[in-house]
């Protein structure tokens, strides 16, 4: 069973402390709303996915045992209790878009007159579940799709007719700590492990954060996976002696042309592969996927604090005075991607678009 | 005038103690062959031809103030303090070579009867003090050659007849801090700084043991350069939107072919220059060229301990029981490099060995 950072049945919730990660594995309880907004408000619970789910069900655990005496005192416990969510990190727009259906979903059970207060109770309920299993569904349906489709790609190129295990790199942290579960470019290393098809995964450290060796490793570990950290200097060293059959990245968001927008050093990793002649895929839900921006070009890069790169923790390791530049993301252009790997299959870049207003139904 | 981390006049040495950097600069007086043997041991001083030079003078420094009573005496004054010297280091065979010709030196002079004991004693001295001064000066031959070559490049690639200010990207540190001083690959950006040519150096941290961060940003300070720190996994995204004429690096050695060991992720950054279009040099004394490697694949890399990769100092940055891969150099081939910058010109990677056997006279 993958890594569970998110543990959840009715009328509990508990979370891995990412913040203690990864000297510490440590659960801690979310009783209610206080507890949500604190664990998001601390960084104890990262990713945009993850974020929306814990404080959605954080809202749920509250509810959960509360007798209510109206419809309409439940529909304003809720929407005040979401809005104050929101402000927790106002930043996380997830957060905010999950907020949203929760509350027009409690209006509408509001007005229907067919419903009662504790059928409300349940619907609300329901709905804010149907989120974590969802999200774990979706990537559960990348990681397939992904595994398939690398192993596919090696079969054709060796000309053989099922590929053995491959050697796969990853980049920065897009598994169970990142996700409500399983993950999504993490999550497709996890269906080759079993499909008994991985072979070994090699992940970055990912500067200056280092979610690759703190948070991929970590999971790595934990499920005893074959894997082995290199820094983001090695990539094109590693690529060229030790046989890598595909990169597979995650991302935070991909245009209508399939240039994507990920953590920085994605692009680095995308020429060097490209160089190589290694496939490098990228692994994204529908929700990642933006028809409204055309290209990369209409990305905006985040470009953030000098500190992240002079300091670990307390401790300077550059040079005072040295001037940084620090952009968290940056863009990969569709022409360096082989494919991208989403719960409905996985698209050339240049049919991203067309294939997405066919199932969005546009 | 650049950063000088060997402070030297007869009689007298110091050395910037590089464990205290970059937070602390503080000259260490080196007083006799005790005190060489020391930094060197404990690593203040550091980078092959620097160790050899600091061994030397300080051996200089002992003998300068001693009366000897015959040639014989001062010889195996000599050659004891100069093996007890490559003691300190046995793996910095710089520091033997020059150990071997000072012997042999010492060796002639003492078989010489035009020469008294006097006479031999400054002779060796001027030997010692001559290491100093060539090192520099081949380093400024270097950073003279590598600048014209960068500023014809330009101005032949944007059809002007003088180039102006470049914008140039250099790995690890190969300045002040890692040769006797000015720095090879350093000395490139240095001399494009003194025409006035210099807009802006960019240098990559260099993980895991952050020389680019530390050593080189702390010179590029001091010196009021204009320069920037950027992360091993930005280079892509610096050379597609900053517009770097150049990058040059330094060089372990360099086979006859023009393939060339250097830091790991030198060879990710040329393959990244390559996809961009950007020129990549590599800047060697001829003393790194050996004509007797025929090419990269005959270079042996050595794979370093986990720990450098795991830990900052004492804080631990990956998750525990995580393999890593930290093999401290790559080989970037040939067919990626623009030209081999040394201090008798700039060679093309094909020319090399055919030029160097000229100049060699071999």
């Amino acid at each position: 069973m993958s890594l569970q950072s998110i543990k959840y049945q009715r009328g509990s919730l508990e979370i891995l402390d990412q913040l203690l990660l990864p000297v510490v594995s440590k659960y801690l309880p979310v009783r209610g709303v206080e507890d949500g907004w604190k664990v998001i408000n601390k960084m104890q619970v990262r990713g945009a996915p993850a974020i929306a789910i814990v404080g959605c069900l954080s809202l749920a655990v509250e509810i959960y045992p509360e007798e209510f005496s109206s419809k309409k005192s439940l529909r304003q416990e809720i929407e005040g209790k979401l809005n104050y969510l929101v402000s927790a990190r106002p930043t996380a727009v997830n957060m905010k878009i999950s907020a949203d259906e929760l509350i027009t979903l409690a209006n509408e059970l509001t007005k229907d007159d067919a419903i009662t207060v504790g059928e409300m109770k349940q619907r609300f309920l329901k709905a804010t579940e149907a989120m974590l299993e969802k999200d774990i569904a979706d990537n559960r349906a990348i990681g397939a799709n992904g595994a398939k489709a690398i192993l596919e790609h090696v079969a054709e190129a060796t000309g053989v007719a099922t590929a053995g295990p491959v050697r796969v790199l990853t980049h920065c942290n897009t598994g169970s700590l990142a996700t409500a579960g399983y993950g999504t470019a993490l999550g497709v290393v996890r269906n080759l492990s079993e499909l008994g098809k991985l072979e070994h995964v090699y992940c970055t450290e990912t500067r200056p954060y280092n979610q690759g060796a703190r948070l991929t490793a970590y999971e790595l570990v934990h499920e005893k996976l074959p894997a082995t950290l290199v820094l983001d200097s090695m990539v094109a060293a590693l690529l060229r002696v030790k046989n890598i059959a595909a990169v597979v990245v995650g991302a935070d968001r991909v245009a209508a042309n399939g240039d994507t927008a990920n953590k920085i050093g994605t692009y680095q990793i995308a020429v060097v592969a490209k160089h190589h002649g290694v496939p490098f895929y990228v692994a994204a839900p529908l929700t990642s996927i933006d028809l409204q921006i055309p290209s990369g070009d209409h990305i905006i890069i985040e470009v953030r604090p000098d500190r992240e790169m002079t300091h670990v923790g307390e401790h300077r390791i550059a040079a005072p005075g040295i001037n940084c530049w620090n952009p968290a993301f940056d863009v990969t252009p569709a022409s360096l991607i082989t494919g991208i790997i989403t719960e409905h299959g996985v698209f050339k870049p240049e049919a991203l678009k067309a294939e997405i207003t066919k199932l969005l139904g546009l």
